[in-house]
Parts: structure tokens; sequence; C-alpha cells
């Protein structure tokens, strides 16, 4: 089924279920008034709001205007984000000199980031009106949970997969090599994140969602110019249940987690990239005399997933930057 | 004023106003149901908690049986923790050869930890049977926030700081090294943390709150030996307030976000440790033969906060250590 969110009356919106083609919804105080309620209670509520998804399917429900939507999940509790694509470490710290994370490849690298508020899909990314921030978008295909319990093998940990989406983790890339080398993660180098409007359980996607990996074709673009076009599953390195069961070695982790794998990044260069700092690190290691610059004030980025069919299965972000000026 | 929260229905529990004496309260459903809504809307809701607390204080409400409260705030957006008393970074950092990090005493440490679920004050600590995870508590003020705008001041964050509590902030020492190392932060290394029953807005603590630092005698038990009798006032870094402004330099925060402070240390090795690791690299630089062992199935933490007059401010932490086997 696919779940969005409208606003208010609270800053966690009203939760909505939509039809397959993303024209009509239903809102469903009397199952789950807000997404994470429902993530709260997922067992119990899920085939109710699989029920109003198969009424939808058959009609039911009223037009929507999916432009409305906010984040389907607009605070949550945890957010947890691997870097889970060795082409996109690589190449980034090749560029800059700097040394893998011992044992990157056998050993998941996470970070836990800020999920609270989460941004809408069309919301402005608002930044400090400061030079040398070196903004950046990341293109992440997230999944969400219900609880896990401590030490949830990954078998144990796929089954809490409940909803699957798009994340746009920006970035202020000036401060990753100062937080890296203070070993305590990224704090300043992390600001708010966006999530595409439509959120879809596992079984939506169908062949596209194989051993806790999704496939399809993620297209980011940056003032309508393609930066990539890439697959989330090709060349993933660790699967969202090895990552969850990672995460909850020593600790459950709570309904509503929201787990990244990093910005997306895939070994044939036809399929651009995910992100600008990798793309200017590849720039940078063929000798170019000029490096696509960081985003600026009034750039929109555009990022959206589409199935082998070609439909967009998650909705679209579609940010542009808007700097403030800010005290600190 | 004084708040708390009692068990159910949801898992965030249900708001208490309590009394100067914490013998008496109120709930408040018809002003905020959760300590979270209360957040969501501090400068609206918080005249009507104070008039309850007033009344309270009158002599209104009913008895208490404060053994009931969970978590104050049972599930928080966001969990940063400090690492602000240079006492605790640099005698365990010497004891094991390990480097401080770049500027320290210039630049806020900080790393985001897990926030939900909140353990309650005596809820054990529940720890996979493994050997060599390194147990300890650490001793933490936090103080609770509403929504902190980006970049914020010092001066601005400050207003932003509405409930001051204690937490502990529960740590497997074995991972620490390497997570450091690895840059990313602290995953492994820190599992869920417990909150003391009582929250307190900060005119509550009276002199004891200066400049966004709250001085008070901070008591540390391990079965009942006393590990360390603590002033968090007094070697403290930077403010509560400086570092939320860090936090908050490309950021705003979530309303309900809570922020702790490292395990408090003072310079005056009579005080004793807020931590067993301190402990243990006292021992080691000391040359001891054997050191205090990390906490073990059984052992019981005792933590609380006294004032001026002897008075303990936010009830107790008190929790015993339970091994679980996991899959993983």
């Amino acid at each position: 089924m696919k779940l969005a969110s409208l606003p208010g009356p609270g800053p966690d919106g009203r939760l909505i279920v939509i039809d397959r083609t993303v024209t009509r919804g239903l809102e469903v105080p009397h199952i789950a008034a807000r997404l994470q309620d429902a993530l709260d209670t997922w067992t119990d509520v899920a085939p109710r709001l699989e029920e109003a998804y198969a009424d939808l399917n058959e009609g039911a429900g009223f037009p929507i205007d999916s432009s409305q939507f906010i984040a389907p999940l607009p605070r949550a509790y945890q957010f947890l984000d691997g870097s889970a694509y060795s082409e996109h470490m690589s190449v980034i710290r090749q560029a800059r000199g700097a040394k893998l994370p011992d044992g990157y490849a056998e050993v998941p690298v996470i970070y836990q980031g800020t999920g609270a508020p989460m941004m809408g899909p069309r919301d402005p990314i608002i930044v400090p009106d400061k030079e040398g921030l070196d903004l950046d978008f990341e293109a992440e295909l997230i999944v969400i949970t219900d609880a896990v319990p401590l030490g949830a093998s990954a078998r144990q940990a796929e089954r809490h997969i409940r909803l699957i989406g798009l994340l746009n983790d920006v970035s202020f890339r000036a401060f990753v090599p100062t937080e890296v080398a203070r070993g305590m993660g990224l704090i300043h180098s992390k600001p708010l994140n966006a999530m595409a409007p439509i959120l879809v359980t596992p079984d939506e996607l169908g062949a596209a969602w194989v051993n806790a990996k999704a496939s399809g074709r993620y297209k980011c673009e940056v003032n309508g110019v393609r930066i990539g076009e890439l697959d989330p599953g090709a060349d993933l390195m660790f699967s969202y249940a090895e990552l969850l069961a990672y995460a909850a070695r020593t600790r459950p982790l709570a309904a509503g987690t929201v787990l990244g794998a990093g910005a997306i990044a895939n070994k044939d260069r036809a399929n651009g990239c995910g992100c600008l700092a990798e793309l200017r690190a590849r720039q940078t290691l063929e000798g170019a005399a000029v490096l696509s610059p960081y985003l600026r004030e009034g750039d929109r980025v555009t990022l959206a997933m589409y199935d082998a069919a070609g439909r967009s299965v998650f909705g679209t972000i579609d940010q542009t930057v808007v700097t403030q000026p800010t005290l600190n």
C-alpha cells in the first residue's frame, strides 16, 4: 500500500492512505491519526490500512492534491544513515587524500543523524547565509521500521521493514573532514533532511525488492540538469536488513526508526552521481580545470525513483535553496 | 514547576504536574496529554501548567506514588550529548594512550545518541549476554528544549531551555575506541539511556542555575558503594546554552531535543567519578594492580542530585543490570 501525510493540525500531520495511481485518498483517523501511531501498533493496524488501500484501488476515496503532502513521517525518533556504497566513499576520500574507515567493506559504517523535523518534499532547503559551507544533496533510499528488538538478526530485522521511501540527505561538505577527524560523527555536516511524499510497503515494489535491497531508476537533477540516474540495488554492500541488524546489536530500535544506506553510487560511471561531492571528486581525479559548483541560493534539486514501467514510485523531492541570516 | 509522566495508554505516557514536595500530583489532559505536546506549544501551555503547579503547592491534587513514574519524556526526537568535562576525556584518553579530539577546549565535542525509547528510572539495563562489552553508567545532567531556531546564539538558545533533568548515559566502553577511530560517532557504544523521574523548570533550581550551568551534589553509587559525589556546574567547559548554540549552527533543533554535557567530572579528585571508565582510568594511571570492574549482571546503579538543603531535586535513577541472549 501507499501512505502519505497531510498538514496539521499538529506537527505530525494526518495520515492518508492513497490509491495505486496516486489520484485518490482516504484519511483514516479511526485507524491511525498519525503515521507514528500506525508504526507504534503496526501489526494491529496494517491489515486495516490495507483494507482501505484495497477499497481505494476499487474506486473508493476522494481526489487528492499530492502537492499538499508533507513529509510522510514529519518527525522520526531516529535517523540512522549508513555509508554502504563503496563507490561513494572511495571516490570522495581518494579525491581528498583521506583514508577509508577501517574495515568498511566488512563492517557497516553508520552514523546517527537528525530525524526531526523532517522537511517535506517541497520545502525550501534553508541554510545559513555564509560562504564556504559546500551545500550538497544526497539521493538516498530509506526504510522505516516498527520496533526492532535488541540483538535482532538480519532475517528478523527484515520483517520489521514496514515502509520504503526516498530521502534527500542534505549535507554541508565543508564540515565533514573535521567532524570525521574528531571521531564523534556528523553534527554540523548534516542538517535537516527531506522525505519524498509517498511511502510504500515492501510488497508494493514487487520484484524490485529482493533480499532487502530495492532496484529502480533513481533520477537526480540540479536545475533540470541530470546529475545521476542510479540503481540503488546494484552496488549496495549491505542490505537494509543487515544494516538494521548492525544498528540493533546493542540496543532495540524504536518504532519509526528511519534507516538510509548513504548516497547512492554505482560502479557504472554512465549512471552519474547521487550527490555533487562525488561528481566533483570524479572531476578532480580526472584533472578537470573547473569543478561543478556546490548548491547555491536559488538552486533547485529534484529527486525521484522510477520503476521498470517508468512510473514514479515515491513522488518527487523538489527543493530550492534559500539562505537566511543567522546570529551564530 | 516539576513535571513527570505516568505509564500508558500509549508509549508516551500521561503528563502529570507534581507539587514541590513530590507528594501530590495533577494530571492535565486538558492542557497537554503528553510532555511532547507541552513542548510543542510550550509558550502557550507553560503558564497553564504553572497555574496547576501553584494550585498543587497550595494543597490541590491527589497523592502520588512516584515509583510509578516512567521517563518523563519517554521518546525524544533528538538526544545530543556533549563531552564538556575536560577531566573525563583527558583522564580516560590518557589511560588508553589516545589523543584528545582536536581543539576540544575551544570547540564543543558533541555526538548524537539515541533518544527513543528512553528507559524509565527503575527500568532494568538490558544488555546482550556477551563477554567483554565493558558496560558502564554515565551520570549526566540534561536540558530539554522547545524548538530552537537555526543559527540561534547562546543567549537565544538559553531561552529555549525549558526543563532540566538527569540521565544515565549507558555505555559499552569496548566499542568506543573503534567507533571513534572510524569517525562516524557512537552506535554500538551507546545503547538506550534512562531518565530520572522528575523534570524541573530552570527557575526551580534558584541560585543553583546560573549562566546555563547547574550546581548541586550529584551522587553516584554502584551496589550502594559511592563512586562519585560531583558538582555538575564546577568544571563544565561550555554552558548548556553554548552547547545548544553549537548544535543549532546549521540546523534548527526540534521541540523535545534532549542535550547532555557528558559524564560529569570534577578536577577535585575527592569528588570521585561520574562513571566507571574514569575511575578505572585513574586507577590505571596510579598503577593499581586491580581495577574496579565494569557493570555485571545484577549490579545496581543509583544516581540522584541534591540541592544545598540536601533535598533530591529530580528523584532517583535506580537500575539493575539484566543480561539477555541475542541472535546477533
